[in-house]
């Protein structure tokens, strides 16, 4: 019924609407930008050179209202009653009355001030744990929701493809199954508040030539397929995200702006999309100014509309005036106009702007962005992410107490050092000098004072993150050789296009840690005082000397509000690390791109001196207590349009409580074309006291062995498989040979495409 | 009339074999390897375990004899008596007295003990002279005739896209224009003696992910067919090459010796190539062994012959007993069989092989492979190959008679130095310590001497090449500080699969120097003491410091037996150099791969941090005079399916006598497709007196400027083209605007591939 009643409005609005109202619809505008304080995306003097009037250019409607909260510090009660005041504007003073889909980012949180500031995404990869993300997803939808917006920029759903890329920050992990399950968990969670998910960048931004921003991909058709688009179809058809947001990148010659194969005929016609596709900002106009395939913004604006973009954001460049002209010359049909006009407004209908009783949100009294529900979750999500790469027995420290601490690196006091380049601190605020983070959010020097009040702690610098300064270097070292125990916190600093080593724009190089990290590393250990040292970056750099001659070496990403305090935990042993690694860590400080997910050919070998292997797997994580396996089972065989089950048997061996990543792992023995050596098919985060063991079962769709076959067709094959479980892509637990039975199977889309996991705790 | 005799000859032969006595045609055999004496070619134990007996293994025939010359130091007569001897037996001795086909490596010079070494082709394409090229190779294939050898595996028509990948030392240049230039020349000269030359590697190989030899290839099929075929496609339907050896990469999945799509549908139903596709050594065992996509040698058989791999090589591991075996179940129709068998005796009936009249060629009395014809043109290409990269006016030295010369670095006084991983010191001695190089080589420190016979040498060697020994460092600088100037010779030691530092199998994570060297360098340069740089390598290193630092960098490549004389009278100034760089030389360490032929977003600009720009770009190099340019016409407009004239003068305003190169680059300003910045689509080397001009006149094909549109046929698009006349790359003289007019021409392949140049001496 009431579906239908806004259907019915939605043609009528259609049919009333003037193309100008129309086109209106198709964009959105942002507002209080202000030019001299920097740049917060990616060549943004594409937009209007003026400071527009919101009335002046909503007088036609208004599609969208680009990040309300997340340009200027403002205060969020404030804040929201000035979104609302425009949301009744729209309302009550445009002819038709339509009120504008507020959007925001919020991949670590929402992108306003005072918000909670979460674990970046690889964390959430280390972690392997969706349920908890999903948690996370749905605070941060409530707040959207609380605030008036309808729809959040994320997740990120890039599968990892090259360390030196500076947006590998906003990723989960290398391997497309786990960003799929733990990419809908996001979306399930923010869609449970009722806000639109918008799932980016779709496709192929992370595999930009040597890992530099917006570089074009050099990627064939299969590889896109098979590997990159997997995320977004669980996320499309799994979890039904709402929106989905192009990429910036061309692949083998073609933007995806102007992409009608992956806009419309992949995501519309083979996975069923309903939403709406977004422009990244301004990419609409890039396939003039950039990828220079369109004569002019007229051209950019029709290539776009029909390969399927439905809303350019930020603003209205190409498909206001431009699209206008377009369509009164013939250049493109109004049909297509229609057909992202309906997309939008069904949109709007769904969430009710549409309906005769809408009134705006507005926060019913003071907002807090950051309670304890947030901090919670931000805390658990930080301690599951830790992962304790190596320890010859330093960790944990326990108490420490009366035992001296040597503090040293440039992360050690930063709370910088905790946030991802998407969190308003790190987004916004740094072109507002002077105002307050407004979260409480201790430094790890902080939280370490806080977790071993017996202990003496003194702190050096040492050096900066990537100023390359030596000269404390000495200090440090001295500071380290008196001590009983150094922790030397490194890493990144965050930030945008330059001004971080990690972030949008942020590319590296080479893998080496920025500046002179690894001297004062070196440094320190070089005095003999066992040192742990603790990595909080955004990509996985290499760092082979360090986990050879450290005590312990600790990745914690960027951990968020609550992070210090869950590293701190970690190093006490208050906390049993129990993140593993969402991504190789390089060897070398080149030698990229590599992903584990290579055929034969592209790992190690006799054919090459260079062995690509990394310098800890996919998957490597150390705890606390240990870990055995036993008991591991399979169907002997499966058909190519079924399942395999199989199931373990994992133990507790030692004398903490603790959490075990079970990883399974499969691998096609001979196929029609290369296929990896292998594939991550299934995990499960099974947390167990001393002694005790869990049945661990697994029900693997065939489909997630399916791939592109020589003549493009989807296929499974039939022929033998090898299923494993691993403690990392490289450690092999046991390896059971399946048979795929029956014919070649082609999917169809009604395969399940995820793994079933079934636990259960043994007595 | 000899046509029609042969071709009945081949009809009849066909009609009268055994299933056996064909497949025997379609291998070869590769007899003398003692695999004590290690590897010459990749994964070489893939061959049968046991040492063959010649008679046995070619009683039913024998389509190719593998590297008779090039698997042993043999004196080249004695061999050559061998070899006759063996056709002679299967002339006279097999049941249908079929000769084989005998082929040998010959890239820069016969594979054979005492044969003459040219400069790799990298240095080819630093000459920018396809003309001596065509004269080296028609050198190369004189004495390949005169040895009884009919097939010289050569050249490689890879485009180089990574520069640290081991084989960038094979391959002439980044631009494919280039390659298909100086590739072509090679064809013509290697053929002009009846030789057949061999299309190598197609295709992709270059493009290994990470540069690592025989990784994936991740590309769409755009990149190939627009950038990476080109060279190929020239070669095959305008040089006429009777061969094409197959890639050992998959590309995007599927492996090139398993790809009907280009060893069928492009080579011979697109390109209308009729010649024989071989096996690239082991790849048709690999679809099983390292590509997994076969389920065994059979199954790899059946999808080689169907692909279109006519013959396996180096011997006969899969076309033998599982091919037999496939045919005899009906796995593959024998018509299969018949089609390569039908390539193959053609062949060998245009060279004569099945003529009743028929004697194996035997040398009529000794023989020099290393005369002064050879010498000479050793001698010339290495000097129009050696490329000035920067030079404070420290060069030329003039006959520094009285100066002290401190020469020092690890390439000085190594004839190693000269030559490349596939000239037969390289490749086959080092398994035979102690017998000598066989030809006449000064090492640079000689020829030094040689060239400054009034100037006082002193040497050091500095450091090893990757032996990154620092004890040696301190001697040489105390050496340099001592000498009014100081030349530092550096680079590479090229060998096989982890023996050097380039070469097959030998790729580099980083491209920094090896080892020490680069300190060395600096450490020299700190003495003040004026210091040239001399770079022997086989790759593009990235060494912007030593570019700013030292008085004068020349980069020479491997030049060649007659190299070191060649670069000692570049820096006397007895020669002025000419060579431009046929690659983009690094400016970081990392940062790979790169190429100039990117679109705009693969450049620098204000999204990435990293700036891609390399150190110095394609096309750049010093002289000893200098060039001023004047009067570019150009054609306003053209149609699509025509082409572009434009001419310009250049004139040598100093006052010696030089060469430049003058180089025309063309840009598509707006394409369906993202295009190159600038691509190169003609070049002339012209020689002038001081004072002296010349008017160069170019008639570009429009069809350069075509590329796979979004529906994937190959077009040329009207529209407005940069057209630039440039000294590099990235130094434009001037440049003119010309239209493309009329409809989308769709490439028939009838239209012209090359430029016409003219050059008119003017007086």
């Amino acid at each position: 019924m009431l579906e239908e009643r806004r259907e019915r409005r939605v043609r009528e609005l259609v049919a009333e609407m003037t193309l100008e109202e129309k086109l209106a619809q198709l964009v959105g505008v942002w507002l209080n930008v202000n030019r001299d304080e920097g740049v917060v995306a990616p060549l943004q003097d594409s937009m209007q050179g003026e400071e527009v009037a919101f009335e002046e250019f909503a007088r036609q409607g208004l599609g969208q209202i680009t990040r309300h909260y997340g340009t200027r510090p403002v205060e969020p009660l404030r804040a929201s009653g000035a979104l609302a005041a425009r949301q009744r504007w729209l309302r009550d003073k445009t002819r038709l009355g339509i009120p504008a889909l507020a959007h925001e980012e919020c991949l670590t949180g929402v992108a306003a001030w005072r918000a909670a500031v979460y674990p970046v995404p690889p964390a959430w990869g280390a972690s392997f744990d969706p349920g908890l993300v999903e948690r996370m997803a749905a605070a941060i939808g409530a707040d959207l929701r609380l605030l008036g917006v309808h729809q959040g920029l994320a997740p990120v759903l890039d599968v990892i493809r090259d360390q030196r890329w500076g947006r590998v920050e906003e990723c989960v992990s290398e391997d497309p199954y786990e960003v799929a399950t733990i990419g809908a968990a996001y979306v399930r969670g923010l869609q449970s508040a009722g806000v639109i998910a918008t799932l980016k960048h779709f496709v192929g931004y992370s595999n930009s030539r040597a890992g530099r921003n917006l570089a074009p991909v050099h990627a064939g058709p299969r590889e896109v397929a098979d590997t990159l688009l997997f995320p977004f179809e669980v996320a499309v058809r799994d979890a039904g995200a709402g929106s989905v947001m192009n990429s910036y990148a061309e692949i083998d010659g073609v933007p995806m702006a102007a992409d009608a194969h992956y806009l419309t005929r992949v995501l519309r016609e083979e996975w069923g999309f309903e939403g709406t596709v977004v422009a990244d900002y301004f990419s609409v106009a890039f396939l003039h100014t950039l990828h220079a395939v369109a004569e002019d913004a007229e051209d950019a604006a029709v290539q776009a509309l029909t390969a399927g973009i439905d809303v350019e954001l930020p603003t209205g460049v190409a498909y206001l005036e431009p699209l206008r002209d377009a369509v009164g010359s013939g250049r493109v049909d109004e049909a297509l106009v229609d057909r992202a006009l309906l997309r939008v407004l069904r949109q709007k209908a769904r969430l009710g702007l549409l309906d005769d009783d809408y009134e705006p949100a507005e926060p019913g009294g003071p907002v807090d962005l950051d309670g304890p529900g947030a901090r919670e979750v931000a805390r658990l999500l930080a301690e599951e992410s830790v992962v304790l790469l190596a320890n010859d027995g330093v960790l944990p420290l326990g108490d420490a107490a009366g035992r001296r601490l040597a503090v040293v690196g440039p992360n050690a006091d930063d709370v910088a050092a905790l946030f991802g380049c998407y969190s308003f601190v790190q987004h916004v605020l740094p072109h507002f000098p002077g105002v307050e983070p407004g979260i409480a959010a201790p430094t790890l020097l902080e939280a370490l004072r806080a977790e071993f009040p017996g202990a003496v702690i003194e702190t050096a610098r040492g050096t900066g993150v990537d100023d390359g300064d030596r000269s404390g270097i000495p200090a440090a070292a001295r500071l380290a050789a008196g001590s009983d125990v150094a922790i030397v916190v490194l890493g990144d600093r965050s930030g945008l296009f330059g001004r971080g080593t990690s972030g949008e724009g942020c590319d590296a190089e080479s893998l080496e840690l920025p500046g002179a990290q690894r001297e004062l590393a070196e440094a320190v250990i070089a005095t003999g005082t066992p040192t742990v040292v603790v990595l909080m970056t955004g990509r996985g750099y290499a760092v082979p000397g360090l986990l050879r001659d450290a005590a312990a070496v600790v990745q914690a990403f960027f951990p968020g509000e609550e992070g210090a305090g869950a590293i701190a935990r970690v190093l006490s042993g208050a906390v049993n690390p129990s993140g593993r690694l969402p991504m190789s860590l390089p060897r070398s400080a080149a030698g990229q791109p590599y992903s584990y997910l290579h055929p034969k050919l592209g790992g190690a070998g006799s054919v090459s001196n260079v062995d690509p292997a990394p310098a800890l797997p996919f998957g490597h994580g150390l705890s606390y207590t240990s870990f055995a396996y036993g008991g591991m089972t399979a169907a002997a065989t499966a058909p190519t349009g079924g399942s395999i089950t199989c199931s373990v048997t994992v133990r507790n061996a030692g004398d903490r409580r603790g959490a075990e990543v079970v990883q399974l792992y499969a691998a096609d023995r001979v196929a029609s074309v290369t296929r990896p050596v292998a594939q991550l098919v299934g995990y499960a985060r099974v947390e167990l006291g001393p002694g005790e063991s869990a049945r661990v079962g697994f029900e693997v769709p065939a489909r997630l062995l399916a791939f592109t076959g020589r003549d493009g067709r989807r296929v499974v094959e039939p022929g033998e498989v090898g299923l494993s479980v691993r403690r990392s892509v490289a450690d092999v637990v046991e390896e059971r040979t399946v048979t795929l039975t029956g014919p070649v199977h082609e999917i169809t889309g009604a395969e399940p495409r995820l793994t079933a996991v079934t636990v259960e705790q043994e007595l």
